[in-house]
Parts: structure tokens; sequence; C-alpha cells
């Protein structure tokens, strides 16, 4: 009865998401299965971790994340498994659970990963091209329906890191980057609740991407603040955060904080970067006024 | 083990329609989940209004639909549920059920409307920016356990609704417009078989958008007459409605009646709205045959 | 419990795809629903019948396939059913199962299909223009019920077939064409291991598109020989075939053997249809090096 999502960069044309989909109901027949994304950037790993970060911590314990963002499919990269946080994440070993992995070490939460090494829980026949499906699929179903992770691979201690540019603090600015332009044309940032109080001069916690902790105090003691601040992103200067949209009229842009923590600019009912033409690694600056 | 559909302009790509179901599996694990679209018009809440209402009656009773088209997210739009038609919406105040809604008042069908005010139903910490996983999802989902509607919001009895631009008659001539230029490149308009049988001189019931009750009926009806109209858009005439695509040659234009009963312009096996440069809003002209 | 998979050129913003969801789960609350694709090119009857063919041998005994890619919707083509290798076919009569049944005829096979002439099975109103709402839902969700086949239809011997341009070969050298452009721009040919093989004096079994059988076995005896041939695509030539992408270096072109066993052409973490301009028919030119 346990949740297997899946998040890869295949597109949704092929019929290759719904193959991985037919090994895990054949193994796992009351597995539910949960899209997160096909559309992850081509062998773009750094996208897959953020948007893994993001929607991790809104799952129900003992779900099977399967992500399938795998620039080194047929190369030495290992396949892996790591319980985490009461989830479980399958697929190559290349960093893709590196923030999320890094909000459930803030708490001291236990991890166990492990090599897929045992071929005797694959598909019979392993192709060079397609471990998806004939590698993560299986193991992803195995997990859900109760086989032990330290059955189907040998313990390891260092799974894959990558890291994300850090915003740069100077007197009373802090200058961070575009990460991700989203569906609607939303530029998001590196820049996190933590970093801004810190700006204000109110030291507080790190906050990971996609940490709820004492998010929400964190927020509010932030939002009294929201006018000491201006956020330029593309040229265009936004006086003062907004707690919502409806703070700003349609067709403004306004600087807020995600759902999930993070600062970006926005338009109301409008699309920032498609305005201004804003793209991913866009300087991101916030400054104290004055 | 009811059904939850869910409509949003998220897109697919950025996992947030992942989140949500993973907040419905932890609530209600027997869910089952359906995609109407994440495709709509970012605010689009006219599209999202008319895809809901085509849809629902294909839907068993108990259905929980939500919707997130939601302009007016952080803002003091009211969230909402309404029982209606044996099936359930979910999802803001502004209008997104206004159609459906006037399909079930035809026949007299019973709705309970409540403002969703009771945050012990929600997530605990509630963002500014996203509803749709903080709100609507947990309260999608308990309905579809048994929870009841007036026990997670106060009874409204005036929920939001939008219209729809109507045909205009002047003696055999209707001028209606483009609503909707669908995945084909078809261009469906607001002209509904009811306008086309009073434009012949055959006075018959109103059929709203999805309304499946004398539909058979009135169709052939209408077919049966088929030659006596001509329609043109975008500087297209095309002679006589055809009642399938085969009636015409691949390539060729044709006015068909679509399978929830508007009239729509179509090139068979090709795109009406590429080939002729149509676009939402553009004039549908329907004139009795001299 | 069995798996029903969808397959359509509907697109995934008009919610059609939806609809005939709840069609299914109202007939059969407890199929487990997949999506193959729902971007196959418009009447595109080729791809999806590549597509299911390279799908189905993934999927668990007694899973439903319900394909609704349908030029001639409305017309005299029938609605079929088929009973093959102890899975199901249903959808248009228009050839989408060919290349899935000639792999399963290989092997002999049972093979039962049924011209859906019954409407007691149907929706009660069946519209000129969406057969995959009205009549193929509900049939298919009553397959996987277990009404059985030769209920709702009477048997036929003659399903439509279509058919593939086949490789030619001159001496030393194969030309094929260029099938398919992936989600990642790789361009798919109509070269399977076997003509390959052939080519290189290896008489082999044909292997069909998605046949699993023998192919592991045969990959490896025509990688035991892959720097005696080269590939042109688009004006590139591609020096030996590699196994796995990590043989050459990103952005290199390269020669590979799918996991489904046709020929394709790569760029390493690239595209080669944007790399190179290719388009789906473009020649694909095999030749034994001297």
């Amino acid at each position: 009865m346990s949740i297997i999502t899946l998040m890869t960069d295949f597109g949704i044309k092929d019929g290759n998401v719904g193959v991985m989909k037919g090994i895990i109901y054949g193994i796992a027949p009351d597995a539910r299965l949960v899209d997160l994304s096909h559309m992850i950037g081509a062998q773009n790993v750094r996208e897959a971790a953020i948007v893994l970060a993001r929607s991790a911590p809104f799952f129900p314990p003992g779900t099977v994340h399967m992500v399938v963002v795998d620039p080194g499919v047929g190369t030495a990269r290992r396949p892996i498994a790591v319980k985490m946080g009461g989830q479980y994440y399958v697929g190559p070993d290349n960093g893709t659970l590196t923030f999320w992995l890094e909000t459930l070490e803030q708490t001291s939460q236990p991890v166990t990963a492990v090599h897929l090494d045992k071929p005797a829980y694959w598909l019979k026949d392993v192709s060079y091209v397609f471990h998806g499906r004939d590698i993560f699929s299986p193991v992803a179903a195995r997990l859900s329906t109760g086989t032990s992770l330290e059955l189907m691979g040998s313990i390891i201690h260092d799974p894959q890191r990558i890291s994300l540019p850090q915003p740069v603090r100077e007197s009373s600015q802090l200058t961070g980057e575009v990460m991700h332009i989203d569906h609607f044309g939303n530029a998001g940032s590196n820049i996190q609740i933590h970093h801004l109080l810190q700006l204000l001069g109110q030291p507080a916690g790190q906050t990971a991407i996609g940490s709820q902790g004492d998010q929400r105090e964190m927020i509010n003691l932030l939002l009294a603040r929201k006018d000491d601040l201006s956020v330029e992103v593309s040229g265009v200067t936004m006086r003062g955060l907004v707690a919502a949209f409806g703070e700003r009229r349609p067709g403004e842009p306004a600087a807020l904080i995600s759902s999930t923590g993070s600062l970006f600019a926005s338009v109301v009912n409008g699309s920032f970067a498609g305005t201004y033409g804003t793209r991913t690694g866009a300087r991101f600056i916030v400054r104290v006024r004055g």
C-alpha cells in the first residue's frame, strides 16, 4: 500500500514512463504511483535534486522516490538505494539526493545507503541504456512490498553529492542567483529565509530547501520587516517583499517567499521571466533599504 | 474508494501536482486520483470552468473534483467546497463551478456549499501562495474518506459565478465566438445545439455545456437539417454540418457538433486553427441557407 | 486488479483523457490505470503501433491496452478488441496492433479478435466523434473485470495491418530510415539487431520490435564486432557502434542499440536531431568497414 513516486527527464511522449509502471505493477500491484515530473531538463541532476528536496517532505513514511535523471547510464556510476527520513531514494548515485539529505542531516535523522549490486533483484536482461526499466523499477517495487534494502545491495557511506552556488553577503547586500524558472515564469533563487534574516541582523538557524520546521515562525519574523528590503532581478527593483500576490496589482512585479522557503520574483497573474527575459543563473540582489 | 480528480494551471514540470498527491494519499490511501488537466492557461478560470462542466457528468457519484486555478490565492477570496449532483467541487470561490452548476440547476438537483473556514482540516502551516497543497488537498482527501462538508466549513448560498459571452441572433444569422482551441486545433464555440435548432425555427429546451439528457434526440433533429446551415469562421465558409469526419476528405474543413454538444470547426486529420490562424475570441457565424 | 493502459493522440490539456478514466473507474474501480502516451502525433497510427509493440512485453498478463489514435472515427472502420499474448488490445481496427501481433506470431501465440458490435456494452449514447469515451473505455473496463471478449463482439480473423518500410541491403551496405525522434532527440531507425548480424554475415532469426527472447545473446554477438560497422545519418559518420553512452564524450555522436533492439543515433548528453537537423524519414546507412 506504499507510494512510489517517479521523476525522470524522459518526457511524456515515448512510452518509457509507462513501461516502468508496467514493471512496477507486475511486482507490486498495490503500489500507488505518483508522477513528480518527467519534464526535468535532460541530464539536469541539479533540477531533479531541487524538486526532490521540495517534494519529499509532503509524502508519508514508506514512500519510495525513484529518480532517473542519469547522464552516466551504462558507465561505472553506481545504482543506489537509500533509506532516509523514513522514506526511500532509488536511482543513480549522482547527487540527486543531496539537498533532501542535507535537510534530514540537520535533524540527525538516520540514513542507510546501499550500492545495488545484486542482479537477482533486477530484470533478467539489463540493457546498457535503460536502467530505469531494468534495475530501478524492480528495486523500487520490491522496496515498496517490503524487501529490505540490505538484501538488495551492499552498504556504502559515500553517496555522491552536488553543491548549489551559495549567495554572497557584502555588508548590507546579498547576491544570489536564479536557480529555476517555473511553469508560471516565476524566477526562484538560492536565497532562503535564513539568509534574509541574517542580512537584517537577525541570526537564524539554517533552513534547507523544503525544511518545514520553524519556517512559519521565521517567515513571520521576516514579514514583520518586509519593507526594509529591496530586491533587484533582471534590472527590475522591487521595494519590499509581499506576503501574497494580492498586495500588488495584476501585471506588477513582486518579490515573495515561496511555499518551500526561498525568495522568488513574480509578476502578479503574469510571467516574470517572460516579461523581463530572466534566465537560470541571472543575479538576484537583495539590499537593506537605508 | 472514491475518485479525486485534479485540475490546475500548474503545468507538469515543477513537481507541485505530485506534492498534492502525496498529501492526498497520506490522508486517503485508497483514493483513485485522476488528472483532468494541468495545462489550463495560467489563471484562466473560464477555461477551467468549461473543462469541469464537460468532464464531471462522466464521473461516478462521490467523485471529488479539486480545481486549483487560483488568481486570487492569498487574498480574501474564499476557499470553498460544494456538494452538487452527488459529486463535489473543492477549490477557490472564483466561478470555476459555474457551468457545471448551471447544468445541475436545470434539473433542480440539490446543491450544498460551504466556506472552508476550519483550519483544523488543513495542513498545520498554510503558505500564502500554495493553497492547493495546504488547504484544498487535505480537504479533498477528507471528503473522499467521508468527513462531511458541513464539518469542514460554514454554509454559504452565494458561490461566485462567471458568465460566458452568449451568441447573438439576428433573423437568419447567429454570431458566436471561439471559446477554446483544443490539442488537435479544433475551434470550439459558445454555440450549442439548442441555439442551432432555434435558428432553424425548431424551439428546443436549453442545453448546457456537458448536459447529456435529450442531447441525442436533439442532435438527430439537427442533423436531419444539417444541409440547411452554413458556418463561417476565420474567412472559411463550410456549407452544411457533418455528423462525422468521414463525410469530408482529409484536409477539408468541416463544421461538427462536439461530443458535449457545442458547434466546432475542424480540418479532417488536420488543424483548423493551425491552417486558418483562428484564435480564441474569433467570430463564429451560422447562417440559414436560402 | 488488472492494469489498463491508455495511449492516445489527445494531448494533455483538454480533459478528454480524464473523462475516459472517469468512465473506466465507474465500471472497474479496482483497475490500475497507466498512461503510455497521450502525445502520439495526431492520427499517427504508425507511431502508436511502434510504442505499443515496445511497451506491451513489459506488462503483466491480463493487462488491457486501450489505444485511441483514430483517424477513422465515425466512419465504417470497426471498433475491435483482441486477446493476444495473454493481454488485450482495445481500439479502432486500423493497424495499431500490427507490430506487437507480429512479435507474438513468431512464437505462435494464440490470438482472438472480435468486432465490437454489441452496443449493450457501450455508453448509452455514442457520439460520432469520441469513441474513446463512448465505446473503448467501457469495453476496456469490462475486459479488466472479467467480461469475456466473445460476449462483447463477433469473432473476426482479419484485423487490419500496416507495414513499416524495410531496410534495403546492397552487398556490404544497409539503408534504413529514421522512424522516430524521441524526447532526447535520439533518432531511432527501422534497423534491428538481426539486420546488422545478417550484414556481418551472421544469419540470425528475425527480431521484431520489442521482442525480448534471444536479444541479449544477439546483442553480445553484435557488440563483439561493433568496430566492423560504420553508421551514417544526416551527413555524420559514426565509426563503430558503442554499447553505452560512456564510451564517447559528452557532445559526441554515437550509434547504439536501443533497449528494445533497434539501431539509433545519439549525441552523448545532447540531442542528435537537434544538432544535425534529423527528421523522421531521413536515411540511416550502415556499412561494413573495409
